[in-house]
Protein backbone atom coordinates (compact mmCIF):
# COMPACT_ATOMS: atom_id res chain seq x y z
CA UNK A 1 0.00 0.00 0.00
CA UNK A 2 2.72 2.61 -0.78
CA UNK A 3 4.09 3.89 -3.24
CA UNK A 4 7.42 6.03 -4.43
CA UNK A 5 6.82 9.82 -3.08
CA UNK A 6 8.31 12.56 -5.41
CA UNK A 7 8.67 15.85 -4.04
CA UNK A 8 10.96 19.25 -4.82
CA UNK A 9 13.71 18.03 -2.36
CA UNK A 10 15.41 21.59 -2.90
CA UNK A 11 14.89 23.88 -0.33
CA UNK A 12 13.81 27.37 -1.66
CA UNK A 13 14.57 30.48 0.48
CA UNK A 14 12.03 33.35 0.76
CA UNK A 15 12.58 36.54 1.79
CA UNK A 16 10.12 38.89 3.32
CA UNK A 17 9.82 42.40 5.50
CA UNK A 18 7.20 42.51 8.31
CA UNK A 19 6.39 46.07 8.86
CA UNK A 20 3.98 47.66 11.63
CA UNK A 21 2.90 50.83 10.10
CA UNK A 22 0.92 51.80 13.28
CA UNK A 23 -2.18 51.69 11.59
CA UNK A 24 -3.58 48.51 11.87
CA UNK A 25 -4.18 48.60 16.34
CA UNK A 26 -1.37 45.85 16.59
CA UNK A 27 0.26 44.75 18.52
CA UNK A 28 -3.19 44.93 20.91
CA UNK A 29 -1.03 44.18 24.44
CA UNK A 30 -3.42 42.12 26.59
CA UNK A 31 -1.56 42.54 30.21
CA UNK A 32 -4.23 39.56 31.76
CA UNK A 33 -0.78 38.91 34.29
CA UNK A 34 -1.82 42.02 36.05
CA UNK A 35 1.85 42.71 37.06
CA UNK A 36 3.95 45.68 36.31
CA UNK A 37 6.36 44.25 34.91
CA UNK A 38 5.81 41.53 31.35
CA UNK A 39 5.09 38.41 32.80
CA UNK A 40 3.30 34.92 31.55
CA UNK A 41 -0.31 35.67 31.22
CA UNK A 42 0.32 38.65 28.88
CA UNK A 43 -1.38 38.12 25.41
CA UNK A 44 -0.05 39.92 22.20
CA UNK A 45 -2.73 39.51 19.60
CA UNK A 46 -0.61 41.08 16.14
CA UNK A 47 -1.06 41.85 12.38
CA UNK A 48 1.46 43.53 10.51
CA UNK A 49 1.93 44.49 7.28
CA UNK A 50 4.48 41.69 4.43
CA UNK A 51 6.25 43.10 1.80
CA UNK A 52 8.30 40.83 -0.90
CA UNK A 53 12.42 41.07 0.26
CA UNK A 54 12.82 43.63 -2.36
CA UNK A 55 10.66 45.74 -0.74
CA UNK A 56 8.81 46.36 -4.11
CA UNK A 57 5.73 44.34 -3.39
CA UNK A 58 3.40 44.74 -0.72
CA UNK A 59 2.04 40.93 -0.32
CA UNK A 60 -0.17 40.88 2.19
CA UNK A 61 -0.44 40.36 6.16
CA UNK A 62 0.85 38.45 8.79
CA UNK A 63 -1.82 37.36 11.90
CA UNK A 64 -1.74 36.01 15.07
CA UNK A 65 -0.67 35.44 18.71
CA UNK A 66 2.77 36.50 20.92
CA UNK A 67 2.37 35.08 23.87
CA UNK A 68 4.50 36.09 26.85
CA UNK A 69 6.81 33.66 28.88
CA UNK A 70 9.50 35.12 29.94
CA UNK A 71 11.22 38.58 31.08
CA UNK A 72 14.64 38.02 30.79
CA UNK A 73 16.21 41.18 32.33
CA UNK A 74 19.56 40.83 32.04
CA UNK A 75 18.86 40.99 28.47
CA UNK A 76 16.69 43.57 28.98
CA UNK A 77 13.92 41.73 26.56
CA UNK A 78 11.47 39.09 26.26
CA UNK A 79 10.53 35.50 25.06
CA UNK A 80 7.18 34.72 23.61
CA UNK A 81 5.91 31.91 22.04
CA UNK A 82 4.23 33.12 18.44
CA UNK A 83 1.87 31.46 16.55
CA UNK A 84 1.02 33.46 13.54
CA UNK A 85 0.60 33.32 10.06
CA UNK A 86 1.94 35.49 6.79
CA UNK A 87 -1.16 35.50 4.00
CA UNK A 88 -0.04 36.17 0.70
CA UNK A 89 -2.73 37.20 -1.75
CA UNK A 90 -4.47 35.03 -4.06
CA UNK A 91 -0.82 32.63 -3.12
CA UNK A 92 -1.96 31.20 -0.07
CA UNK A 93 -0.81 31.51 3.37
CA UNK A 94 1.96 29.70 5.56
CA UNK A 95 1.52 29.28 9.26
CA UNK A 96 4.81 29.52 11.50
CA UNK A 97 5.09 28.86 15.35
CA UNK A 98 8.41 28.90 17.64
CA UNK A 99 10.14 31.57 20.01
CA UNK A 100 10.42 35.23 19.30
CA UNK A 101 13.07 36.99 21.64
CA UNK A 102 13.07 40.79 22.10
CA UNK A 103 17.22 40.53 21.97
CA UNK A 104 18.32 38.09 19.01
CA UNK A 105 17.28 35.70 15.93
CA UNK A 106 15.61 32.64 16.19
CA UNK A 107 14.21 29.95 13.99
CA UNK A 108 10.50 29.41 13.89
CA UNK A 109 8.79 25.90 12.49
CA UNK A 110 7.07 26.31 9.42
CA UNK A 111 3.75 23.92 9.86
CA UNK A 112 1.71 24.14 7.11
CA UNK A 113 -0.09 26.73 4.53
CA UNK A 114 -2.48 26.55 1.76
CA UNK A 115 -2.59 27.69 -1.99
CA UNK A 116 1.07 27.35 -3.42
CA UNK A 117 2.21 26.55 -0.10
CA UNK A 118 0.00 23.09 0.58
CA UNK A 119 2.14 20.98 1.95
CA UNK A 120 5.39 23.17 2.60
CA UNK A 121 7.40 22.34 5.53
CA UNK A 122 11.12 23.67 6.96
CA UNK A 123 11.86 27.04 8.85
CA UNK A 124 11.96 30.17 8.94
CA UNK A 125 14.91 32.71 10.42
CA UNK A 126 13.43 35.59 11.87
CA UNK A 127 15.76 38.63 12.03
CA UNK A 128 14.88 41.84 13.91
CA UNK A 129 15.78 45.29 12.70
CA UNK A 130 13.96 47.46 15.10
CA UNK A 131 12.08 46.53 17.81
CA UNK A 132 9.12 46.04 17.52
CA UNK A 133 7.84 47.04 14.29
CA UNK A 134 10.54 46.22 11.37
CA UNK A 135 11.73 42.09 10.96
CA UNK A 136 13.07 40.48 8.23
CA UNK A 137 12.23 37.06 7.39
CA UNK A 138 14.25 34.45 5.78
CA UNK A 139 11.87 31.48 5.08
CA UNK A 140 13.28 27.14 4.30
CA UNK A 141 10.75 25.99 2.42
CA UNK A 142 10.52 22.65 1.02
CA UNK A 143 7.74 20.78 -0.46
CA UNK A 144 6.37 23.21 -2.79
CA UNK A 145 6.78 23.85 -6.70
CA UNK A 146 8.85 26.43 -7.84
CA UNK A 147 7.83 30.02 -6.81
CA UNK A 148 6.54 32.53 -8.99
CA UNK A 149 8.90 34.90 -9.62
CA UNK A 150 7.53 37.87 -8.22
CA UNK A 151 8.25 36.73 -4.60
CA UNK A 152 12.02 35.51 -5.53
CA UNK A 153 13.41 38.88 -6.45
CA UNK A 154 16.55 40.12 -4.82
CA UNK A 155 16.58 40.77 -0.98
CA UNK A 156 17.76 44.57 0.40
CA UNK A 157 19.98 44.36 3.05
CA UNK A 158 17.77 44.23 6.13
CA UNK A 159 18.98 47.77 8.26
CA UNK A 160 16.96 50.29 9.85
CA UNK A 161 16.50 52.92 6.93
CA UNK A 162 14.75 50.29 4.96
CA UNK A 163 11.37 51.29 3.47
CA UNK A 164 8.96 49.96 1.05
CA UNK A 165 9.35 51.65 -2.15
CA UNK A 166 6.25 54.44 -2.22
CA UNK A 167 4.09 52.05 -4.83
CA UNK A 168 4.10 49.26 -2.65
CA UNK A 169 3.27 51.60 0.86
CA UNK A 170 0.15 52.80 -1.26
CA UNK A 171 -0.55 49.56 -2.73
CA UNK A 172 -0.74 50.75 -6.44
CA UNK A 173 -1.73 47.66 -8.90
CA UNK A 174 1.83 47.04 -10.02
CA UNK A 175 3.05 46.80 -6.78
CA UNK A 176 1.01 44.66 -4.89
CA UNK A 177 0.39 40.78 -6.06
CA UNK A 178 -3.15 38.86 -6.63
CA UNK A 179 -5.18 40.26 -4.60
CA UNK A 180 -3.02 41.22 -1.78
CA UNK A 181 -3.83 40.39 1.47
CA UNK A 182 -4.65 43.18 3.54
CA UNK B 1 20.98 6.55 7.45
CA UNK B 2 18.56 7.11 4.79
CA UNK B 3 16.36 4.45 3.01
CA UNK B 4 13.69 5.11 0.23
CA UNK B 5 10.55 7.12 1.60
CA UNK B 6 7.48 5.60 0.39
CA UNK B 7 3.76 7.12 1.33
CA UNK B 8 0.56 6.95 -0.21
CA UNK B 9 1.03 9.97 -2.56
CA UNK B 10 -3.06 10.19 -3.29
CA UNK B 11 -4.97 12.80 -2.02
CA UNK B 12 -7.99 11.71 0.11
CA UNK B 13 -10.71 14.23 0.58
CA UNK B 14 -12.89 14.36 4.23
CA UNK B 15 -16.24 16.34 4.56
CA UNK B 16 -17.29 16.93 7.74
CA UNK B 17 -20.12 19.24 9.25
CA UNK B 18 -18.95 21.83 12.56
CA UNK B 19 -22.59 22.65 13.62
CA UNK B 20 -22.95 24.37 16.60
CA UNK B 21 -25.73 23.51 18.29
CA UNK B 22 -25.65 25.95 21.35
CA UNK B 23 -25.49 23.37 24.07
CA UNK B 24 -21.58 23.82 24.61
CA UNK B 25 -21.24 27.54 25.78
CA UNK B 26 -19.20 28.12 22.46
CA UNK B 27 -18.34 30.35 21.34
CA UNK B 28 -16.75 32.30 24.55
CA UNK B 29 -16.33 35.93 23.30
CA UNK B 30 -13.78 37.32 24.98
CA UNK B 31 -14.15 41.03 24.11
CA UNK B 32 -10.45 41.50 25.29
CA UNK B 33 -9.79 44.79 22.95
CA UNK B 34 -12.71 46.72 25.41
CA UNK B 35 -13.69 48.34 21.71
CA UNK B 36 -17.39 48.45 20.92
CA UNK B 37 -16.93 46.92 17.90
CA UNK B 38 -14.99 43.91 17.16
CA UNK B 39 -11.34 44.57 16.72
CA UNK B 40 -7.97 42.96 17.35
CA UNK B 41 -7.33 42.00 20.98
CA UNK B 42 -10.89 39.73 20.87
CA UNK B 43 -10.65 35.89 21.56
CA UNK B 44 -12.97 33.36 20.61
CA UNK B 45 -11.89 29.83 22.19
CA UNK B 46 -14.69 27.35 21.06
CA UNK B 47 -15.83 24.24 20.30
CA UNK B 48 -18.42 22.67 18.25
CA UNK B 49 -20.35 19.62 17.41
CA UNK B 50 -18.45 17.74 13.88
CA UNK B 51 -20.66 15.05 11.66
CA UNK B 52 -19.88 13.25 8.94
CA UNK B 53 -20.35 14.44 5.41
CA UNK B 54 -23.48 11.87 4.78
CA UNK B 55 -24.81 13.69 8.53
CA UNK B 56 -25.24 9.84 9.54
CA UNK B 57 -22.78 9.90 11.60
CA UNK B 58 -21.71 11.73 14.97
CA UNK B 59 -17.74 11.72 15.14
CA UNK B 60 -16.98 14.33 17.54
CA UNK B 61 -15.63 17.74 18.18
CA UNK B 62 -13.88 21.38 17.34
CA UNK B 63 -11.81 22.67 19.42
CA UNK B 64 -9.67 25.55 19.50
CA UNK B 65 -9.45 29.58 19.46
CA UNK B 66 -10.24 32.18 17.11
CA UNK B 67 -8.41 35.74 16.87
CA UNK B 68 -10.06 38.29 15.90
CA UNK B 69 -7.95 40.32 13.75
CA UNK B 70 -9.89 43.22 11.73
CA UNK B 71 -13.29 44.21 11.17
CA UNK B 72 -13.77 44.84 7.25
CA UNK B 73 -16.78 46.91 7.01
CA UNK B 74 -16.87 46.85 3.46
CA UNK B 75 -18.03 43.14 4.04
CA UNK B 76 -20.29 43.82 7.20
CA UNK B 77 -17.48 40.89 8.70
CA UNK B 78 -14.67 39.88 10.35
CA UNK B 79 -11.32 38.64 9.70
CA UNK B 80 -10.00 35.94 12.00
CA UNK B 81 -7.19 33.78 13.11
CA UNK B 82 -7.84 29.90 13.63
CA UNK B 83 -6.16 27.64 15.31
CA UNK B 84 -8.14 24.11 16.10
CA UNK B 85 -8.55 20.64 16.07
CA UNK B 86 -10.88 18.38 14.67
CA UNK B 87 -11.83 15.01 16.76
CA UNK B 88 -12.72 11.99 15.59
CA UNK B 89 -13.20 9.49 18.66
CA UNK B 90 -10.56 6.70 18.54
CA UNK B 91 -9.34 7.27 15.17
CA UNK B 92 -7.53 10.61 16.46
CA UNK B 93 -7.20 14.34 15.54
CA UNK B 94 -6.02 16.59 12.68
CA UNK B 95 -4.89 20.12 13.71
CA UNK B 96 -5.36 23.25 11.52
CA UNK B 97 -4.45 27.02 11.29
CA UNK B 98 -5.00 30.10 9.03
CA UNK B 99 -7.60 32.46 8.05
CA UNK B 100 -11.38 32.19 8.87
CA UNK B 101 -13.60 35.18 7.08
CA UNK B 102 -17.05 35.93 7.85
CA UNK B 103 -17.75 36.70 4.23
CA UNK B 104 -16.33 34.35 2.14
CA UNK B 105 -14.83 30.79 2.31
CA UNK B 106 -10.85 30.21 3.11
CA UNK B 107 -8.29 27.42 3.28
CA UNK B 108 -6.37 26.52 6.04
CA UNK B 109 -3.22 24.72 6.30
CA UNK B 110 -3.37 21.28 7.76
CA UNK B 111 -0.34 21.39 10.29
CA UNK B 112 -0.91 17.55 12.04
CA UNK B 113 -2.47 14.51 13.52
CA UNK B 114 -2.59 12.03 15.77
CA UNK B 115 -3.83 8.42 15.46
CA UNK B 116 -4.93 7.45 11.75
CA UNK B 117 -4.29 10.80 10.95
CA UNK B 118 -0.55 10.86 12.00
CA UNK B 119 2.00 12.36 9.80
CA UNK B 120 -0.79 14.19 7.68
CA UNK B 121 -0.33 17.12 5.82
CA UNK B 122 -2.68 19.34 2.98
CA UNK B 123 -5.12 21.81 3.36
CA UNK B 124 -8.80 21.77 3.90
CA UNK B 125 -11.81 24.38 2.57
CA UNK B 126 -13.41 25.62 5.09
CA UNK B 127 -17.32 26.54 3.72
CA UNK B 128 -19.49 28.61 5.93
CA UNK B 129 -23.27 28.07 5.36
CA UNK B 130 -24.70 29.27 8.36
CA UNK B 131 -23.07 32.19 10.00
CA UNK B 132 -21.26 31.26 12.35
CA UNK B 133 -23.26 27.82 13.31
CA UNK B 134 -22.98 25.70 10.30
CA UNK B 135 -19.60 25.00 8.05
CA UNK B 136 -18.74 22.84 5.97
CA UNK B 137 -15.32 21.52 5.48
CA UNK B 138 -13.46 19.76 2.60
CA UNK B 139 -9.84 18.58 3.63
CA UNK B 140 -7.27 17.38 1.09
CA UNK B 141 -5.53 14.84 2.89
CA UNK B 142 -1.91 13.59 2.28
CA UNK B 143 0.75 11.32 3.72
CA UNK B 144 -1.79 8.86 5.58
CA UNK B 145 -3.10 5.52 4.89
CA UNK B 146 -6.88 4.81 3.31
CA UNK B 147 -9.52 5.98 5.32
CA UNK B 148 -11.99 3.64 7.23
CA UNK B 149 -15.27 3.99 5.13
CA UNK B 150 -17.57 5.25 7.74
CA UNK B 151 -15.61 8.58 7.52
CA UNK B 152 -15.77 8.23 3.82
CA UNK B 153 -19.45 8.54 3.05
CA UNK B 154 -21.02 10.73 0.09
CA UNK B 155 -21.46 14.51 1.43
CA UNK B 156 -24.89 15.95 1.29
CA UNK B 157 -24.75 19.16 -0.99
CA UNK B 158 -24.05 22.16 1.82
CA UNK B 159 -27.46 24.22 2.64
CA UNK B 160 -28.62 26.15 4.71
CA UNK B 161 -31.42 23.46 5.63
CA UNK B 162 -29.35 20.22 6.24
CA UNK B 163 -29.17 18.87 9.46
CA UNK B 164 -27.24 15.47 11.27
CA UNK B 165 -29.71 12.81 10.81
CA UNK B 166 -31.70 12.04 14.59
CA UNK B 167 -29.91 9.15 15.18
CA UNK B 168 -26.39 10.66 15.03
CA UNK B 169 -27.99 14.03 16.57
CA UNK B 170 -28.72 11.41 19.83
CA UNK B 171 -25.42 9.32 19.56
CA UNK B 172 -27.26 6.59 19.05
CA UNK B 173 -24.33 3.50 18.75
CA UNK B 174 -24.76 3.03 14.95
CA UNK B 175 -24.81 6.63 14.52
CA UNK B 176 -21.36 6.94 16.07
CA UNK B 177 -17.53 6.36 15.55
CA UNK B 178 -15.39 4.66 17.95
CA UNK B 179 -15.44 6.58 20.99
CA UNK B 180 -16.79 9.51 19.34
CA UNK B 181 -15.39 12.72 20.65
CA UNK B 182 -18.21 14.53 22.90
CA UNK C 1 10.97 19.43 -11.11
CA UNK C 2 11.31 16.31 -8.76
CA UNK C 3 13.13 14.23 -7.73
CA UNK C 4 13.31 11.04 -5.70
CA UNK C 5 12.99 12.48 -2.12
CA UNK C 6 15.28 10.50 0.80
CA UNK C 7 14.58 11.06 4.39
CA UNK C 8 14.96 8.16 7.28
CA UNK C 9 12.07 6.63 7.36
CA UNK C 10 12.31 5.08 10.54
CA UNK C 11 10.82 6.62 13.73
CA UNK C 12 12.48 7.40 16.32
CA UNK C 13 11.71 7.40 19.48
CA UNK C 14 12.45 10.72 21.73
CA UNK C 15 11.68 10.54 25.77
CA UNK C 16 11.42 13.80 27.83
CA UNK C 17 9.85 15.03 31.48
CA UNK C 18 8.03 18.17 31.84
CA UNK C 19 8.52 18.95 35.26
CA UNK C 20 6.61 22.15 37.09
CA UNK C 21 9.34 23.26 39.97
CA UNK C 22 7.33 26.13 40.78
CA UNK C 23 9.57 28.81 40.25
CA UNK C 24 8.25 30.16 36.45
CA UNK C 25 5.05 31.46 37.62
CA UNK C 26 3.59 29.15 35.49
CA UNK C 27 0.69 28.43 34.58
CA UNK C 28 -0.89 31.71 34.53
CA UNK C 29 -4.65 30.21 35.11
CA UNK C 30 -6.81 33.22 33.31
CA UNK C 31 -10.38 32.62 34.29
CA UNK C 32 -11.59 34.66 31.53
CA UNK C 33 -15.11 32.60 31.49
CA UNK C 34 -15.26 34.51 35.36
CA UNK C 35 -17.44 31.35 35.83
CA UNK C 36 -16.97 29.61 39.02
CA UNK C 37 -15.98 26.17 37.11
CA UNK C 38 -13.90 26.06 34.83
CA UNK C 39 -15.06 26.74 31.29
CA UNK C 40 -14.83 27.28 27.55
CA UNK C 41 -12.71 30.73 27.86
CA UNK C 42 -10.59 30.19 30.50
CA UNK C 43 -6.65 30.28 29.50
CA UNK C 44 -3.45 29.20 30.57
CA UNK C 45 -0.57 30.05 29.31
CA UNK C 46 2.64 28.09 30.64
CA UNK C 47 6.20 27.53 30.53
CA UNK C 48 7.52 24.49 32.38
CA UNK C 49 11.54 22.81 32.25
CA UNK C 50 12.01 19.66 30.16
CA UNK C 51 14.63 17.18 31.12
CA UNK C 52 15.84 14.09 29.30
CA UNK C 53 14.24 11.18 29.53
CA UNK C 54 16.88 9.52 31.82
CA UNK C 55 16.44 12.37 33.98
CA UNK C 56 20.45 13.15 33.45
CA UNK C 57 20.44 15.90 31.94
CA UNK C 58 18.26 19.54 31.93
CA UNK C 59 17.15 19.84 28.40
CA UNK C 60 15.16 23.28 28.47
CA UNK C 61 11.86 24.09 28.37
CA UNK C 62 8.04 24.26 27.49
CA UNK C 63 6.02 27.22 26.33
CA UNK C 64 2.41 27.73 25.16
CA UNK C 65 -0.89 27.47 25.84
CA UNK C 66 -3.21 25.39 26.86
CA UNK C 67 -7.23 26.28 26.73
CA UNK C 68 -9.83 25.09 28.53
CA UNK C 69 -12.30 23.53 26.14
CA UNK C 70 -15.03 21.66 29.24
CA UNK C 71 -14.87 20.75 32.33
CA UNK C 72 -15.80 16.78 32.73
CA UNK C 73 -17.95 15.94 35.88
CA UNK C 74 -17.64 12.32 35.73
CA UNK C 75 -14.15 12.10 35.29
CA UNK C 76 -13.39 14.91 37.82
CA UNK C 77 -11.28 16.44 35.46
CA UNK C 78 -11.08 18.62 32.25
CA UNK C 79 -10.23 18.77 28.43
CA UNK C 80 -7.68 21.78 27.52
CA UNK C 81 -6.63 22.43 23.69
CA UNK C 82 -2.82 22.75 23.80
CA UNK C 83 -0.43 24.64 21.98
CA UNK C 84 3.04 24.62 23.04
CA UNK C 85 6.77 23.89 21.54
CA UNK C 86 9.09 22.22 23.41
CA UNK C 87 12.70 23.84 23.77
CA UNK C 88 15.93 22.08 23.65
CA UNK C 89 18.88 24.83 23.67
CA UNK C 90 21.34 25.01 20.70
CA UNK C 91 19.16 21.84 19.20
CA UNK C 92 16.32 23.78 18.29
CA UNK C 93 12.62 22.92 19.05
CA UNK C 94 9.26 20.85 18.22
CA UNK C 95 5.91 22.59 18.38
CA UNK C 96 2.78 20.39 18.99
CA UNK C 97 -0.90 20.74 19.34
CA UNK C 98 -3.83 18.09 20.24
CA UNK C 99 -5.71 17.33 23.50
CA UNK C 100 -4.73 17.39 26.96
CA UNK C 101 -7.15 15.92 29.24
CA UNK C 102 -6.35 15.62 33.11
CA UNK C 103 -7.91 12.04 33.52
CA UNK C 104 -5.95 10.20 30.87
CA UNK C 105 -3.20 9.93 28.00
CA UNK C 106 -3.32 11.51 25.27
CA UNK C 107 -1.64 12.17 21.29
CA UNK C 108 -0.66 15.38 19.91
CA UNK C 109 0.33 16.21 16.79
CA UNK C 110 3.78 17.43 16.14
CA UNK C 111 3.45 20.14 13.85
CA UNK C 112 7.15 21.03 13.15
CA UNK C 113 10.27 22.23 14.30
CA UNK C 114 13.37 24.18 13.98
CA UNK C 115 16.95 23.35 14.03
CA UNK C 116 18.03 19.34 14.03
CA UNK C 117 14.04 19.22 14.26
CA UNK C 118 13.43 21.18 11.32
CA UNK C 119 11.16 19.39 8.88
CA UNK C 120 9.80 17.27 11.63
CA UNK C 121 6.35 15.27 11.90
CA UNK C 122 4.94 12.28 14.00
CA UNK C 123 3.17 12.30 17.09
CA UNK C 124 3.83 12.37 20.56
CA UNK C 125 1.94 10.63 23.41
CA UNK C 126 1.39 12.72 26.83
CA UNK C 127 1.81 10.42 30.23
CA UNK C 128 0.27 12.52 33.38
CA UNK C 129 2.29 11.04 36.64
CA UNK C 130 1.17 13.67 39.27
CA UNK C 131 -1.16 16.52 37.97
CA UNK C 132 -0.64 18.76 36.80
CA UNK C 133 3.17 18.88 37.81
CA UNK C 134 5.08 16.07 36.38
CA UNK C 135 4.11 14.84 33.05
CA UNK C 136 6.26 12.08 30.55
CA UNK C 137 6.13 12.49 26.77
CA UNK C 138 7.50 9.94 24.12
CA UNK C 139 7.65 11.13 21.06
CA UNK C 140 7.73 9.39 17.45
CA UNK C 141 9.36 11.75 15.16
CA UNK C 142 9.66 11.42 11.56
CA UNK C 143 11.57 13.55 8.76
CA UNK C 144 14.72 14.01 10.71
CA UNK C 145 17.87 12.75 11.09
CA UNK C 146 19.75 10.44 13.65
CA UNK C 147 19.02 12.07 17.50
CA UNK C 148 22.22 12.35 19.48
CA UNK C 149 23.21 10.07 21.47
CA UNK C 150 22.42 12.97 24.72
CA UNK C 151 19.41 13.15 23.72
CA UNK C 152 18.65 9.27 23.52
CA UNK C 153 19.50 7.84 26.53
CA UNK C 154 17.00 5.19 28.53
CA UNK C 155 13.92 6.50 30.47
CA UNK C 156 13.86 6.05 33.76
CA UNK C 157 10.25 4.80 33.69
CA UNK C 158 7.40 7.28 34.49
CA UNK C 159 6.38 7.36 38.50
CA UNK C 160 5.53 9.69 40.98
CA UNK C 161 8.34 9.28 42.99
CA UNK C 162 10.96 10.34 39.85
CA UNK C 163 13.26 13.14 40.08
CA UNK C 164 15.99 14.52 38.23
CA UNK C 165 19.09 14.46 38.98
CA UNK C 166 21.15 16.91 41.43
CA UNK C 167 23.25 18.12 38.99
CA UNK C 168 20.41 18.30 36.03
CA UNK C 169 18.36 20.11 38.63
CA UNK C 170 21.32 22.71 39.20
CA UNK C 171 22.16 23.07 35.64
CA UNK C 172 25.73 21.92 36.07
CA UNK C 173 27.75 22.16 32.97
CA UNK C 174 28.04 18.08 32.56
CA UNK C 175 24.11 17.77 33.20
CA UNK C 176 22.74 19.80 30.52
CA UNK C 177 22.81 20.24 26.64
CA UNK C 178 24.66 22.91 24.75
CA UNK C 179 22.81 26.80 25.83
CA UNK C 180 19.78 24.73 27.34
CA UNK C 181 16.49 26.95 27.31
CA UNK C 182 16.13 28.71 30.57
Amino acid sequence: NTVLYTVSAKVQELYVYEINERDRGSPAYLRLSQKPVNSLGDLLPFSNKVYSGDLEKRLGITAGISMLIQHVPEKNGDRFEAIYSFYFGDYGHISVQGAYLTYEDTYLAVTGGSGIFEGVYGQVKLHQIVFPSKLFYTFYLKGIHDLPTELTGKPVAPSPSVEPSPDAKATKPHATIPNFTN
